[in-house]
């Protein structure tokens, strides 16, 4: 284990898992950024990539995270809890966190005029639809000097311990995509592939600079999460109390193919969580 | 090539390729069915595994073949006339063709008291849903011996390069399963995985003797015509014409998905075809 991941683990005090906070350096380390740098991150949830980027940044930089959800969603701890935990931390001073919407925020006087990075990472698949995306991105535009974007890929590069957890997602983002069954619970809406997201960013203006894929960390929990969470007897019962006949196959037979897709990699399977694909836009 | 093989390509006069013809025998060899049996297939289509179950039960059998479609549907060939050249051919008097739903049949004069096997090939994944499948073996309970369900697994079995497929097959279901979008020409209706066809059957009263697997035959086409059409500019454009904001940008998605599964196995990608799922009832 890197001494980054060791000194990020203790700063979280038990918030976030060793493999979870190593993705997120993965992901730092690729966009290499500038010590002192100025970030938006948008859709913090608890934090979790919020404190990775604040010790990247060093003393002189800056990470104002927001997310519009309610501070009292979320267990064990509330997105309240943990965020107040960060900030209480030794380096709490580097965070602010801002129960807001994207629009509200660059509105308000909270908001710096231009910021370093704006960055989304693994908080696009929750939002409702690419619909949701596209006036966000355009909203950034002139409101950062660069935006970065990580997401999972819809591609398992091969590895097929990696097809239960793309399986399940998109078991969830059929279910989120019915209009009349948003379940704010789950952590995949929708899912919103890098040519979606690139065709989105093109016509709010920026300019691609560069596209990338990083592996998910060994032990990264994402895949047993997902997958675990579309084989629960509640999920099932969820799946039949909606929709047409029609639909509710669909929703069954993807379930089966979650179940089997895990099944085939053995008694205790080692599912691998997808890699991520990284977007970095001017 | 085995003798089977090129005797019944003989017989087809071009009406199905070598591979599609080995996959069908593969099935059969599977089943073991006794020569003189008489067999019901439900969802003949163009005759391909009427053909092959013929040939295979030898000249005291017969098989009598039904399929609900219009007799001109199908290009370039229509369903009657691929029939009527079956027909016309050396052991035409083997197979019979009837334009009917399978209840309307089994009421009619046309049909026999009781059949050696009531046989589903490559047709499950035709129905609308799996609620169409439903009555369809309680009718046919107390007038077959043996129930024989073949359709594809849910599983790539770990081979990455069924992977389009098995997207393919889910992009269409998911387009399918629009109670709105309803497109005959799509040869996946509904995904139905064995394990909704076990309990279906299981509902109607069958008792299930024997699960299988079969790979696919080398070559069989079947993934590279499905992952065409969904990859086919038209195929798009049709996504893209009913729905809402969210189904949409799902469709969209697991259209990318498809497509990025195929990039990754090369320019020139070798698509395998989905294993074959059997089921034998009695």
């Amino acid at each position: 284990m890197s001494p980054d991941v060791i000194n990020i683990a203790k700063l979280s005090d038990g918030g976030s898992s060793e493999h979870q906070i190593q993705h997120r350096i993965d992901v730092l380390k690729k966009w290499n950024l500038l010590p002192g740098s100025k970030i938006l991150e948008i859709g913090c949830g608890q934090g979790d990539f919020t404190l990775v980027a604040a010790y990247m940044v060093g003393d002189q930089g800056h990470v104002t995270a927001i997310d519009p959800a309610p501070l009292d969603y979320g267990a064990p701890m509330t997105l309240g809890q943990a965020q107040d935990k960060l900030k209480q931390g030794q380096i709490g001073d580097r965070m602010t966190f801002y129960q807001s919407n994207l629009q509200e925020f660059l509105d308000s006087s909270a908001s710096e005029q231009v910021y370093d990075y704006a960055i989304f990472v693994h908080s696009v698949w929750y939002l409702p639809s690419a619909d949701a995306l596209q006036p966000m991105l355009a909203a950034l535009h002139g409101r950062t000097k660069h935006l970065l974007i990580a997401e999972y890929s819809l591609d398992i590069c091969g590895d097929i311990a990696a097809l239960p957890h793309l399986l399940a997602a998109i078991s969830q983002a059929e279910f989120n995509s019915r209009s009349n069954a948003l379940d704010q619970d789950d952590n995949i809406q929708s899912i919103i592939s890098p040519q979606i997201i690139c065709a989105l960013a093109q016509k709010a203006g920026w300019e691609l600079q560069k596209e990338e894929v990083v592996e998910s960390a060994e032990g990264q929990e994402d895949a047993r999460w997902e997958v675990h969470r579309v084989l629960s007897e509640a999920y099932s019962l969820r799946s039949e109390s909606t929709g047409d006949a029609a639909r509710q196959g669909f929703a069954n037979a993807l379930i089966d193919a979650v179940a089997q897709s895990a099944r085939v990699l053995g008694p205790s399977p080692k599912l691998r969580t997808l890699p991520t694909w990284l977007g970095k836009w001017v």
